[in-house]
């Protein structure tokens, strides 16, 4: 469905927000003129769908336009559903980059896990395709991107001059909420060690039966100066470079010499 | 709610496969004996699910009377939903353990990242609680989960027996779908590389729309001898330990000397 120009790169871009959200309308701006954009992103907000995809029930996808002179799918899947959908029935190709985002709200420490976007990025790069996941601090839609735009632009361009880009590359990208002039720099970071004290606030429906709505509040419990929170509240943009092999090797040579299961 | 009783083991158990599911009920009395077993699981199947949570929508749980003597709460939520609200609107503390499955299919691989069964050991980890995720490499519903069963309790109780055991603990265990006579023993593992080729089965729905169901062909590339799917093909019990910081350090060091975003 889509025609390959010989030597332009192929640029997928995707989202988790969904395919009308202001995010995703930047992260196009910001690829705009360094290859041929596609876009293949949820028809609806899919946040915190992690790596989820859809097996027991069929997906659906229509072309549709929103963004000027780019190819754009949306489809019911999930975020990851969009990559495999994009590979497999529309760009018929491994783009060269995957995008995913730019999130509305942070990424950063131990949210890599929860997102949709990051996962996007994930799967992309499982298949071998070299993906960035972006996303700033600020949930309001209303969102000033501008700087962000810009900072992505930087990061993209620079990634894709690389001569030997791993094809395993995936990078989660964080951006503070600041005026472009109040961002000091990029750091690349390690993912703090954060979680949220989760508690639920428990409603009477009007039938008199409970329900839960999930909240919690965030900690930090990691006091490193190398990781992407630290580098967030001091207005860098944290880059971690992320992994899909989940192998904890620290505790399985520990287990190797310790534990029997005679 | 629950009442606990000074000295004795608190285990969490949970699924993706919902709490109707055998594998839930083998995974029961595999605990049977080890501590008090508090069930809290998906009422409906949630296969594929990943670390999604439930943002958008408030949770229903209702207590129900499945397994003998066993207090047990189904809820409309995911696998992780599932342990955040064991922990804050049920058990009220964090459980000594948390064992989810047993998973009816394969979670070997790269199979770690889209598993429900996988995510929610993870979120427990993640929240401080060791934790294991037990599966099967047998998908249907009437396997024979036997085997699988006396495994899961002499891999639990070999944990819970541990004098210092990691609060983050987080295991990842396949088990082989042959007789207890055939399997060779139990091996700790790296997560081997593998991925699905993908491949859309597109169709036409009554009114003339296409449609698209996700297959996808199991490819290993990961040719070492100390993987998951080394040790499951020679009918080992593979043990893989998993973590939750995604943080690729290899790439982290090499981007920090290659890089500029200047």
């Amino acid at each position: 469905m889509t025609k390959v120009i010989k030597e332009e790169k192929i640029i997928l871009i995707t989202n988790d927000d969904g395919i009308t959200s202001p995010g995703i309308k930047n992260l196009v701006e910001a690829a705009r003129g360094l290859g041929k954009v596609v876009v293949v992103a949820p028809d609806k907000p899919q946040s915190g769908m992690g790596h989820a995809i859809t097996i027991g029930s069929p997906l659906r996808m229509n072309k549709v336009e929103l963004f000027e002179g780019v190819e754009a799918w949306q489809t019911s899947g999930t975020p990851v559903d969009c990559v495999k959908l994009a590979v497999d029935k529309i760009l018929h190709r491994k783009p060269d980059i995957c995008l995913s985002g730019i999130n509305h709200g942070a990424n950063h420490s131990i949210n890599v896990i929860y997102s949709g976007t990051m996962s996007a990025a994930m799967e992309a790069s499982i298949e071998g395709i070299p993906s960035i996941g972006f996303s700033l601090l600020d949930y309001r839609y209303e969102a000033d991107m501008m700087p962000a735009q810009k900072i992505v632009h930087t990061i993209v361009s620079t990634i894709l001059k690389q001569k030997k880009l791993d094809k395993h590359l995936l990078l989660n990208v964080n951006i503070p909420s600041v005026p472009y002039e109040e961002i000091k720099g990029i750091k690349i970071c390690k993912q703090a060690y954060a979680k949220y004290d989760e508690a639920f606030d428990e409603r009477v429906d009007p039938q008199g039966k409970k329900y839960f709505w999930l909240t919690g509040e965030f900690k930090n419990f990691d006091k490193g100066k190398d990781t992407d929170v630290w580098a967030l509240q001091r207005n860098y943009v944290s880059v971690v470079p992320v992994q899909f092999d989940l192998t904890n090797y620290t505790l399985k040579k520990h287990l190797e010499k310790t534990i029997s299961f005679k």
